[in-house]
Order: C-alpha cells, then sequence, then structure tokens
C-alpha cells in the first residue's frame, strides 16, 4: 500500500528527526575516493534531487547531522528560494489568457505547508514565505491554482483549514485521493488527476513538488519543479 | 539550428573556462534572504542539476570562482561517483536476458569521455574512471551498450578513436546525427532516435547523460541518470 504524506506526517509527529535518521542505512561504495562525510553527503542529497538515486527509505546514518545542519542553515532556504524563483522566471514567460485554463499544478505538503514536527521543534518552515509568496505571484499573472495532494478526502476540512491559516487562499481546485485511490502510488494517483485535467482543457504549463512522484508520469505539465526535500521519498 | 556537443566542444578549445564564465550574467533577486555567494552558487547548480533552471545560457559570473572550485575539488568527483552508483544499484535488479535486447543508453561527451580544454589543462577528467568502471560493470551484466551522441556522422571516426583511446569498447551501436538531423535539438533528435530503438525491440532500462536533453522525451528509458556539468546547457 502507497504511503500518503498525510499518514507520513501523521507518523512523523510520533517521534523526533534525529530518531529517523539514527535509524537508517547506508551503502558506502567500497571503491570510493573521496572520504570527506560531509562531500559525500552533499553528493547522496545531489542523487536524491535529481532522482538518480531512485526510491530510497531513509537518510544514510552517516548524513544525519549533515541533513539536520543543512535544514537549519541557509542552504535549505538558499536551495528553495532559487526553486521558486526558477518557477517565477518560467511563469512570467507564459501568455495566459482569460479562460481560466492556463493552470499550475502544487502539492501540498513540503511544496505549500511544512507539517513536520522538525519544523516545530526548530520554528516556522522557512519554505513558507518563499511559497507564499510565489503562489501570490501566480495568481497575480492569472493562472489558475490546481492543488493535488496525496491527502485523501477525508481530510479534506483540516487541508483547507491547514492552508488558509498559512495565508493561501482562492485556488481553483483542491484534488484528494477519494477512496478508490488509497492504495494507488502517488505517481498513479497524480498522473490519472493531471490526465482528467488535461481532458477537461486545461493546459498544465507548471506542476511544483517536493516529490518526483509530483512531478512525472504522464500527462507531464510542461514544466516540473523540484522542491528541495532531503527527509523523505514517496512512490 | 541547435548547437551540437562536438560544435560546443570545438568552439569551446577556442576559448578557456574563465573567459567563458567571465562574460556571463545573473539576475539576482532583490528579495532575496541568503546573501552568501557560495550558497548562491550551490543553490544555483542545483537548479541546474534538477532542469529546474530550464534553459540557460551560461554560468552566473559571481559563480565563477565557485564553479571552478567544484571542479577542481572533490565535489565533481563525489557527485560523480554516487550518480555513477546509483546507475550501477539499479542496473543490478534489472533481469537481463540473453536476446541482447536489454539496452542501457550513453551520452558520449561529458558522459563517457571529457573534450573539454578545462581538463586538458588540469589535468585528466576525473569523471573517467568513473565512468568507465560502470560502463565495464554494465558489459559484465549483459546489458547491450547503445552510444546516442548529438556529434554527427561526420565525426564517427574520430568519436571511435577518441572512445577507443580512453578505454570503450565493444558498444553495440554508436549512432550520431545524420545529415538531416543537423538543426534538430539534441532533445528531438535522441528522442527520435530512442523510439527507433523501442520499435525494434530494445528494452530502454538505463540512460545516462549530463544534459536533460539526453534522457527527456518521449520515449524515455525506464531510468534515467544526470551525472553533473555545471559548465553548459544543450536544448
Amino acid at each position: 500500500m502507497a504511503a500518503s504524506k498525510a499518514l507520513f506526517s501523521l507518523s512523523f509527529l510520533l517521534c523526533s528527526l534525529p530518531a529517523i535518521i539514527s535509524q537508517s542505512f547506508i551503502r558506502i561504495p567500497s571503491d570510493r575516493s573521496v572520504v570527506d562525510n560531509d562531500i559525500y553527503c552533499e553528493s547522496w542529497r545531489l542523487s536524491v534531487e535529481t532522482n538518480n538515486s531512485g526510491k530510497w527509505s531513509l537518510v544514510p546514518s552517516s548524513c544525519a547531522s549533515y541533513v539536520e545542519k543543512y535544514m537549519n542553515g541557509d542552504k535549505f532556504l538558499s536551495d528553495s528560494e532559487v526553486a521558486f524563483d526558477n518557477m517565477l522566471a518560467y511563469a512570467a514567460t507564459v501568455e495566459v489568457g482569460s479562460d481560466g485554463k492556463d493552470a499550475w499544478i502544487f502539492d501540498v505538503d513540503e511544496t505549500l505547508i511544512s507539517n513536520l514536527p522538525y519544523y516545530k521543534l526548530y520554528g516556522e518552515a522557512t519554505l513558507l514565505p518563499v511559497s507564499l509568496r510565489f503562489y501570490k505571484k501566480l495568481q497575480q499573472l492569472g493562472f489558475t491554482i490546481i492543488l493535488l495532494t496525496g491527502r485523501t478526502e477525508s481530510q479534506r476540512t483540516v487541508t483547507v483549514q491547514n492552508l488558509l491559516k498559512t495565508g493561501y487562499s482562492h485556488w481553483s481546485r483542491l484534488i484528494l485521493r477519494n477512496t478508490t485511490e488509497k492504495n494507488d502510488t502517488a505517481l498513479v494517483f497524480k498522473s490519472r488527476r493531471r490526465a482528467e485535467l488535461a481532458k477537461e482543457g486545461y493546459k498544465l504549463h507548471g506542476c511544483s513538488g517536493d516529490q518526483w512522484s509530483d512531478l512525472v508520469g504522464y500527462p507531464m505539465a510542461k514544466r516540473i519543479f523540484k522542491v528541495p526535500n532531503p527527509l523523505y521519498y514517496l512512490s
């Protein structure tokens, strides 16, 4: 069964990040010529962000403190800012018509809002002002905003509350998993829903998500944008 | 007209890297909260490697010395090693049959061999032992190796010489642009050739390239792997 992000976030509430990452494992190739651990962990993070790594389950234990430093320091914020700047640079080139069919798709958790207890421990998510600023600029540009999340319909009310509380509003549609979709991977579920949107005549200009399963699969948006997340992977 | 890598490499021979990168420009968003230049340049490099940046022309001038340090230090080597480790981890899971149809596609320049004068100035490309090791392991696993490069048919002999000289051999096919394809983008050319391979019955398990135009476009290999290259972008 595919774990939904919401379920993940819920279970995550029961444990702290250091506990999660210290349980993890790593395959260190024996013929590795670079031994500096931070350099290796940066390469590991790159492999995750490019999806070279494919499916992965846990942050390598040797990278636990690196990831903690990355999330708490300036790097995560800088990476997020550049990612959202990339989105805006592209969005500004799109000719948006008046028929409401020029769409941008957002994932919710760890893309627009952050539910990780990590942030509760260390302060407000640094991602929020950056993503909220872009969201509002997209609205000014006339895009139709569609939220496509792996959360289930049973979480609709709380999801709307989460979004409004953090400053998001006036989306055109909030798509959640219905009961027949709860066993689908995020990739299958999200691709199916994008196909439905395309069929309705939406032009899928951009898609933003912290998971590759938010972004790839047919049909894909014309441009996809990976929001940094070195903490977990969802298929 | 689409610039081929070979043409690029040729023109690159006429100038040194510092000259290339010092001509470049950068848009620094006015509302950026992170000001450390190396942190920004790391984020810029991530945006390139994830393809969030889309098409880009020149290394930002403020990142010239960062990129030089990156290429000359341990980071490029480490990133390359992890990328090829990712490939091997996946390749080892593929059930390779005896019909010769289980294929892996490689780009050539800056994926298998490096022609940049940069390397001539600073010593042998660090990428080579890493990529050559993976290439040989793929052969041991029984994969059919297909080389798909933006170089033209007129460069076949020199390309074969380049490859053999650096240790590559026994590929199944070396696909170059024919004369009717010279104005195609790499994306269009490479997608068309992958479609032909799929039609011939090849299973496109993996595809490795330093450019996103080596990797995306229909049909895509089942798994795609981005080899690091913060020096240039080809459509």
